[in-house]
């Protein structure tokens, strides 16, 4: 059984587990605007008054900005990290060097929570494609070294 | 190699299929929607005539809430149980106790199958939101454990 | 800890790290298709002109079908993808016969594979379906093998 006494299985989860918090953190972000705005419900039946929705509006099932974001934010997430949870187990269990493993896989880290800050702050579509781009590229060298280390 | 062996390993394997047969299944809600409604298609050229689709109609584009609601289902599940698999598999390998295990991932289990059937039923949003809090804390308490058990 | 030297592994590793490069292919396609139309876009702030948008327009944040098919089968991807991931591994420790193993986890990448080729061509919703319905069954069997070999 892989171990975390192995400094190689103990990098990979402690990424794995860091990008786990986020995705799961993306959720109360959402949680956390519809609640401040009163907008941006998506079911017909979150319009039943009740503790969380004191005074139902038909337009809280409009389009909001605002939690739509997080919304875009968690998709792009889920876009992106479940491939980087196979494929970062994987690469690991095919021995690299540590020091590699921990720049591509804490890499991978920075270059999300960099996309997340760009996201939530709206910068220019450059700076959070470049964030994006790393967090991608890292993931498909990792599936490449992966798959050459398998079939070679 | 980890063994079904050890009952820890086997609760994960058991919590981990029943939470993919339940994302594939709701994939099939969502073709059987579809298919009694004949409505809330996505793709323009699925309104080619055939087996699937015999009298078509531009308005079978149109967001039907019954379809879209398993979709929407779809999508809650995917911001979940993909975050749930990587760590609970992390989690049983730290070694936790095997009731704590058990608690936790058939807890987790538990708690989306009441949310399917909230959502489904279009129970009230605070319903909804109880069963989606208690399978988000899960994963957060999980993946907060394997780091610390990591890191010490 | 597993070993790539067991071909049953190898089988799982190859078939997982092909899928995680065509999600993040998805990706990647998706950005080609918003730069070669220059449309498509979805954040409010892309609209700031600069290397990647040297002359917006408020059209460019419309439904474009050509940008969004991309997006559609990323999401499919998404919906049945990542429960392949983790029901294949668990399947593999199972310990099944390799050519069962190697038709279902290459059989799997063969129907995805083909899902891409009928949604990007926009073959008619029959066709589509079919290779849905082959990628889907071989989840939902490989879970059911699973579940069954470790109740056992």
């Amino acid at each position: 059984m892989p171990s975390f006494d192995d400094p190689l299985f103990a990098t990979y989860a402690i990424a794995a587990t860091l990008m786990a918090l986020k995705v799961m953190g993306q959720g109360w972000m959402t949680v956390y605007r519809m609640m401040k705005t009163n907008r941006g419900l998506v079911n017909p039946e979150d319009l039943i008054p009740g503790p969380l929705n004191r005074a139902p509006d038909p337009a809280q099932l409009d389009l909001d900005d605002y939690v739509d974001r997080s919304r875009r934010m968690h998709r792009n997430d889920l876009e992106n990290i479940p491939a980087f949870w196979v494929v970062g187990l994987l690469f690991v269990l095919t021995g690299p060097a540590l020091a590699l493993a921990q720049v591509l896989l804490f890499g991978f880290v920075a270059a999300r929570a960099a996309h997340f800050v760009a996201y939530v702050t709206k910068q220019r579509h450059e700076v959070r494609a470049t964030f994006y781009t790393i967090g991608s590229v890292i993931v498909i060298y990792m599936a490449l070294h992966t798959l050459w280390s398998v079939l070679t």
